[in-house]
């Protein structure tokens, strides 16, 4: 497979910066061919912003998917996106990996969503979903939190389930674009364990990574499931 | 009531900047004490880094929550983000105007989020949920979208209901912190309409703002239902 891990975390010698190095050998030794994209290290700028487009499609009023829809067919996307966006649809897998910042990416990542899944590319129209730019692909996350695991056990947990508080990413960004999404990887409590409790979640990790392959996919809505008007054509729950 | 707006569009002429708009001058109106942070106008920088602390607790291994609580206490938080906490700790209102991105807060805004959402001022400890440093405050969504009610109208619908793809905002951010987080306004299917159904949804949002005293909060969990190692107490469901 061709893997691409894009990676967000402002300490390099952090323990989130280790699943990552980790991710990097382990996948590499398996066979696989892996690009990195080291946000903090590339001083990415996450701004989504007018000029990210040197020829506008309106130059007078921004409606970013409208241009990057525009700027992906005239082939004239900013440099920084379009590297990103090179590495992505060479991919097969794409693994975001990041600490947890208020039940979310950081701003970091979340510039890389807003600017590299171009509309036109990974989605659009009717492209969505299991229709969307990216089918075929997969994708997972990969990520540490200082909470516990009974904290995201369940909707009686005080946080909830954890895969609800992760749907913006795994439902509305991964499975949107289309990618088939692997089960995440959370590495619980990390600020507050020793060096053998991360040892430990290190060897978890790599056994998940070298498991990919036979990992059941988390299920999402498939358009066939929908009308035009993308109203449910049956009572029945999708995700 | 003081209330922070805090906006981020990357165009000014957009509608959502319009709701921006009629949200300064009909709270100013209504008498109440308004401040705005435009954080593309401001020219915000989003990304949670170490140049954010400029005297380190540890200069070899940056943890950013730690540095926070640190600089907090010291009392040397990068001015920028000292700055938003002023206005923020000033506040008994914050809004957050935004397009809803990947489900999602632009990066713009979710680096607001983490940098001025300081740990020791706004949590930390056991000061979350009911507990939180921003207790005693309200908050509330308010954004446009391109879909329609109905793709989020319950668990059945295309991308599920609302409230849950909102989670990581409503309860894993501005419940978490303490605030009271009061029914979002969703301006739906904004690009596709022509201006009288824009008006239209700009008096609604009018009315949403004159009557926020009246609105329900949504529910979400209170320590007091978890035990020490927040656990639930009871079967009872939280939120």
């Amino acid at each position: 497979m061709n893997i691409l891990i894009v990676h967000a975390h402002p300490e390099p010698q952090s323990f989130c910066s280790a699943m990552k190095d980790l991710a990097v050998t382990t996948l590499e030794a398996a066979g696989h061919q892996v690009q990195l994209s080291d946000l903090y290290a590339m001083n990415w700028n996450p701004v989504a912003a007018d000029s990210d487009f040197a020829s506008r499609s309106d130059p007078d009023y921004l409606v970013y998917a409208l241009e990057q829809r525009h700027a992906h067919n005239q082939q004239s996307l900013a440099a920084d996106i379009q590297a990103e966006l090179d590495k992505l649809l060479w991919a097969d897998l794409l693994i975001l990996n990041f600490p947890l910042y208020w039940c979310s990416v950081p701003a970091m990542l979340k510039g890389w969503i807003d600017r590299v899944l171009v509309s036109g590319a990974c989605y659009g129209g009717l492209r969505f979903y299991d229709r969307g730019g990216l089918a075929g692909k997969r994708a997972m996350l990969s990520f540490t939190l200082g909470a516990q695991p009974h904290m995201f056990a369940d909707e009686q947990a005080i946080h909830g389930e954890l895969d609800l508080m992760l749907r913006p990413l795994q439902r509305g960004t991964l499975a949107y674009t289309g990618c088939t999404v692997l089960p995440p990887f959370a590495a619980y409590h990390v600020p507050y364990l020793d060096d053998a409790a991360r040892q430990a979640i290190l060897d978890d990790y790599r056994h998940h990574l070298l498991q990919l392959e036979q990992l059941t996919p988390l299920r999402f809505p498939r358009l066939a499931e929908f009308d035009k008007r993308l109203q449910p054509l049956s009572g029945e729950v999708s995700a």
